[in-house]
Formats: structure tokens, sequence, C-alpha cells
């Protein structure tokens, strides 16, 4: 997959297929809202296995129930590239996710 | 809650609202089948915030997608009791948990 | 343990206990750093069950081997008490923390 | 690497490099023990990691502080290969496995 940018015409068709995704501050994020903490951990657990597996790595926060993920790509100097779009359809699939 | 073992016929009634369990060599037996290794290591994470906040504990097996899970209580000179009935509700309200 | 806010004496004077944490934007943080994501998702878990022990939780951020912590009290308005200073200690005591 | 069973020779050279590991019941073993469940499932899910990073997954059990790893192959008809060495000792560079 190219570490090559995506032009904001290329984010905003992928968007159109991650509900809850959006694009700002150079990168795309989401509000995963889980029911307790707990679960927001398990994402976290079940989220990380797919990051390593495509070794791209998100910027992530929890604050008890919920996780706030930012996705961009270091080496195409913080811009969203493929790989942003590859991961964020990852975590769409774990199966607690809304 | 009280590490009294029960009588095998609370064992059965408490059997009728967990579905997929089973009572066998002293304990509450079920094998969680998940879609992934993943899932399953998301399941133990999650499982095992129920299991300390009970401060009771299953013995568990993973074997890739599968997680074998065997409760009873190890006061109660390893009988089934409430403790391990509570955890086996508790680990079904999991929200992947089919 | 109280939610009454703690004096910036007090903060600064549990800071003497707490190598690597600083006290800023109201909050105690660390960054905490791995070798690794997968020892940082590690401490995460690890330190998930703390905090669920204390029923206190904190802000962190996991950006590849990193793990930036922020600890204040939701319920004292945001600002530092003593619960934040216990689960400060009780994430210093993971094993695998330096 | 091979999937081809290693011979007891080859299994009791690789024994020497892997400190509390034993060859029995057809497969790799090791019991580790951690202070607290809490260390134990964060060994667990930091260990799932290489497991899923090298595609070759233990059969374990967690016992409250203890993990009971075996390690064999399937696709071996169960012996033991060089994937369940390798594994072993990425096992062993857990940072808190003593």
């Amino acid at each position: 997959m190219s570490a090559t940018p995506l032009s904001p015409e290329k984010i905003h068709e992928a968007l159109a297929d991650l509900p809850g995704w959006t694009y700002q501050r150079n990168a795309l994020e989401k509000v995963f809202e889980f029911a307790t903490f707990r679960e927001a951990l398990g994402f976290m657990v079940r989220g990380g296995f797919d990051a390593e597996s495509l070794n791209h790595h998100p910027e992530w926060t929890n604050i008890y129930n919920l996780v706030i993920v930012r996705l961009n790509t270091h080496s195409a100097d913080h811009q969203v590239t493929a790989k942003d779009v590859e991961l964020a359809h990852r975590l769409q699939k774990v199966s607690w996710v809304g």
C-alpha cells in the first residue's frame, strides 16, 4: 500500500464508507463510545492486533468508555494515506463496534 | 455471596438461564467460539475485568479462536457456588459473545 | 479517599515519590516509554485493572510505544486529588515500568 | 520456517536455551508464574501479539496468577517444530517474565 497522501476528494470518497469517521486536523478521526471502560479497553486490544498486522498504528486516547482514534501516516508527513483508510475499515469490523 | 456449594438441583436451575453452559467435572463449563484469535483474547481481557471485580477467577484455556471456561470455587473445595453462577452471567453479557 | 483537591504543596510533596511524573495542565502527567507497541498495550491492560479496582480512570493516549497518562478527578472539578496520587503509585508498580 | 517435526535431539538442544521449559506430552511446556492475575493477563495480551505475528498460536491456560503454555504444531500432526521453538523464545523475551 502506498504511503502517498490521498487527495481531499479521495478522502471524502473513503469517508462515505466509514460511518462516524470525519476528516479533521489532517487525520481520520472517530470517537468510539462503548458501554463501559472494560469494553473500551477490550476494543484497544482487539484493534491493536489490527494495527500490528498492518504495521500501522493509531494515535488513540482512552477516557473511561470512550476511545478517540486519530489516523494519519508518519512516513507521509502526517497526511492521510490508504493505510489509514485500511486501518479505519479494520476497526469498523471489530464485532462490538456499534 | 456465599461460598457454600450449590446442590445439583440449584446448579441445574442456574444452567437454564445460561445458554451453552454445562455442568461437568465439578464445574460450570462453556466453550466460547469466536471468529478469530484476536476476538478470543479481547474476550479474555474483557472477562478478566469481571473476574477481578468479583474477586473470583476462572480456569480458562485459549486455543486459537476458542476459550474454554471452567468455573468452580477454590474455597468451597472446588465445588460450584453462587459465585460461579454470577461470573458465568457476567461473561454472557460481554457484548461480543454470540 | 477524599475527592478534595490537593493543595499545590501537597501535589509537589506527592511528586517527590513519583519518578517521571509532573504537574501540568491541572493534572499529574507522565509519558511512559516502552520498547514496543505491544508492551505499551500490555501496560494499558495491566494498568486498566488498577484503574477499575480504584474506580478511578486515567485519560491516556497511546502513540506507538508511548503511553501519555493524565490524571485528575472529574468529581473534584478536574483537580488533582488523593485518588490521582494513588493511581499514579499503582501504575509505577507495574513490573515492566522502568 | 519448516513445519517438519524436530527430532528429540533437536528438541533437547533447543530446551538448553529455554529456561523453565520442558518437553512433555508432545509439546514444549512452561508454567509462567506472575505476581497477580493482572500480570498474567497482561502477559497473554503481550504474548498474543507474538503469536499473531508468527501466525502460530499456543494452547494456554490461565489459572489466577499462572499461565500454562503448551506449544506444538497442528499442521505437523501436533509435533514440536521450529515454529514452537521460535514462539517459546519470543515469550521468554516478554520483559516481565522473570
